[in-house]
């Protein structure tokens, strides 16, 4: 299955001792691990790609999109337009979520993400 | 039926009187109580199973997941990524909402639960 | 068709000339009118029905729930839990929002009702 | 297949830099551009098309509302109800996403737009 979420742009800045950032988050009721790509598309240039992630059976995970160490080691642009794929091995549901603090306080806004099935795409 | 939200993470404090908090609101149209199990899972352990849960006939309920006697006396860890996987044993809708209240003033975000057949898990 | 809301709860409050309130968001693509009824649910009581109201053939209509003459006089209670159910006799779609202003400043969220199909419900 | 945003309101002002608005954000995974056309339905008028926009093939847009420049020189009346329909000669996703800066802060809210196949419309 795979799933979209078309609306990404990360924040930058900080609020109350709290980074503005974006994160994916994945859960897995299976009783085997889900691997996991997540492709990240641009306006402009050729999208990229962040294969071998994990969402362990039966367990929750949030990914945090400005911690290149839960991504492989992939830096995502900050306050750049993007969309992303999701694809896994196995069923698992994803949800993605903004947090804004560009203009002090906390602006929050969550979708779940588009599931795309084959009729669909 | 089941329905899932991945994005679990309940904000602590308080601004303006009003508590940081998240609620799970179900409604039930049918004629009969419909019996509610709720599943936390997590990042690093094994789920929590909370049933004996209720939402009566005609009736909607928002249940607030930062009080444990809404939940048969589960406390829900709070700051913790988690997901919630909701199941009915006759047909409801769902939805889950956040309200962040640290850094002053307050944030929403909500979703529609994720409805899980039988074709997707 | 039918949509469902199961979140509803509408603040109170005024922020910067702004209301706190929430909208049911209506639109009709349809070259003829659509009759809606709105059905408000409670925790501990049995619901309200308004009926009567309609969206014009390739209109939108946001109804505002704390103006009880876009409800033919119904006047929702506030800062009450409740879900709503919106019925129409032809094809729409139906999203709803919270603005909330309690705090001071604005929070928003926002959701697409639930699609009630004959095999959901 | 068509996409369809219920709740479109356009807030004005600036805070911190940031100016309100909307945006409608697109993704296209085909290997060839997506053909767009947005009509916008009022409470009180006729619709607006506003046709000949694309996404390319493999790639994100993020269309700002405010900007008549991405709409083809389009102009939407702000702080005016209207709902939107997406239409595509191809597959593609659509998230739509509110920017509300009118009383300082920022407020955010967000949803994937609702799916219209032929069976619904």
């Amino acid at each position: 299955m795979r799933w979209i979420i078309p609306d990404g742009w990360m924040p930058t800045g900080s609020s109350a001792g709290i980074d503005a950032h974006e994160a994916v988050c994945v859960v897995n009721l299976a009783t085997h691990d889900a691997q996991l790509t997540f492709t990240f598309l641009f306006e402009d240039r050729e999208p990229d790609v962040v294969d071998g992630l994990i969402c362990g059976a039966r367990r929750s995970r949030h990914f945090r999109l400005d911690w290149p160490h839960e991504l492989g080691g992939y830096r995502l642009a900050a306050e750049t337009p993007y969309s992303l794929l999701v694809e896994s091995d196995s069923p698992i549901s994803v949800q993605h979520t903004r947090v804004d603090t560009r203009a002090g306080g906390i602006a929050l806004m969550t979708t779940m993400a588009g599931a795309l099935h084959r009729m669909t795409l």
